[in-house]
């Protein structure tokens, strides 16, 4: 793949950070990353993004939404290392992990928890919906069983390799945290393991820190931390 | 693959008949079609699913949710006519068109139109909510000129065969047909033709058919229903 790619999404949402870490790992660095929001962007997503969800992948003229959609395509185009297993009935495991987390545990963790607690006071000025994050909270103990009974012994969930479904989870906690959600480490400790192993993961490390560090950079340092990462 | 398949979830839902019409075009037969559904069945499905979803893919002691991760995983594993195409690129889009169909096109035609219009009062005796149906009206011109847009001329949307894309629109549409609903052939000439051919391809007019007995079999039907399907 020799054209510069276009990551369109605010690294802030963690299925662009998704779309981030499939490129890390299989060592390529996009050209660019815009900042787009659905909330803030959408007139500008549209014609990129049908249902104006980031992140959008971009390289010439092929564009590609839907963070498991581009981290599948990566993974069968780029070589590096993989994303997903190879033995067919474990890649159906992670596939099926993926679509859980990306959909149920980002309800609960992100769209509820995060967005109620953090988006909408601090971006968007509006008040919290406190039944909203009530709601969300009695939910986590059943996500967070499910969670720790599929980790496996080894370390991730399919093993003792990293996989895109281990990467979703660490960045959908991530939000949560930036809300001030911790994980419990008695109640979970599989998990919290699976977390600081992750932590330790050079390509999840940087792209969780460009996550962190746009949460607290004031508008107009934006570009600058994203050329930061962009570069080193 | 040797041992029995049992596919659960009732095929009344067009998520099931998107894991039938998958194994029907890789030419094996489930060995059982355990007729559950969400709404009645959900302690059943607990330990099966999750999310309580269906359809669930269980071949021993290997179960797999998810319509689309099943449909990959069959593709992976068995032989027979190819579920998605191969070129890396071309298969991106046909994972992105069936995320789209899975779940916008599901959530108006199905969850909102068909659910509301049809399962609301005949099956849950219960009254439909117009505004929901409404809702799903107005969105659906939208819809359908992104699928219109989206299809080749040479019929289907990634090109002159059928994939699971293609299968999943017509299971969806045939749903929102069931409650009444009709596709323009002046606004919308490409859709009719994909579902005229459709209605051509062998395997999806016996998966398709199966829904539409079982939509209007009583109660003591539905197992031969099912068995008249599993033996033919």
């Amino acid at each position: 793949m020799s054209k510069p790619i276009i990551i369109y999404g605010h690294p802030v949402s963690p299925f662009v950070r998704k779309a981030l870490i499939a490129l890390e790992v299989k060592g390529v660095r996009p050209s660019s990353i815009v900042p787009l929001t659905p909330v803030i962007s959408s007139d500008a997503l549209k014609d990129i993004s049908p249902l104006r969800r980031i992140p959008v992948f971009q390289q010439g003229d092929f564009t590609l939404p839907d963070s498991s959609v581009i981290a599948e395509f990566l993974d069968e185009s780029l070589d590096g290392a993989a994303l997903y297993p190879t033995d067919s009935k474990i890649k159906a495991k992670a596939r099926w992990f993926e679509e859980y987390i990306d959909t149920h545990i980002a309800q609960y963790f992100v769209f509820q928890y995060f967005f109620e607690k953090l988006v909408k006071p601090s971006v968007l000025k509006l008040e919290t919906d406190d039944a909203r994050v009530k709601a969300a909270e009695e939910k986590m103990p059943e996500i967070l069983a499910y969670v720790e009974e599929n980790l496996t012994e080894a370390g991730y969930l399919l093993g003792d390799t990293p996989y895109m479904p281990d990467f979703a989870i660490g960045f959908m906690f991530q939000n949560a945290g930036f809300a001030g959600w911790q994980c419990d480490a008695g109640e979970y400790p599989k998990t919290v393991r699976l977390l600081s192993a992750l932590n330790s993961h050079a390509g999840f490390k940087k792209v969780s820190q460009l996550g962190a560090d746009l949460l607290t950079a004031r508008r107009q340092e934006i570009e600058s931390v994203l050329k930061a990462y962009l570069t080193n």
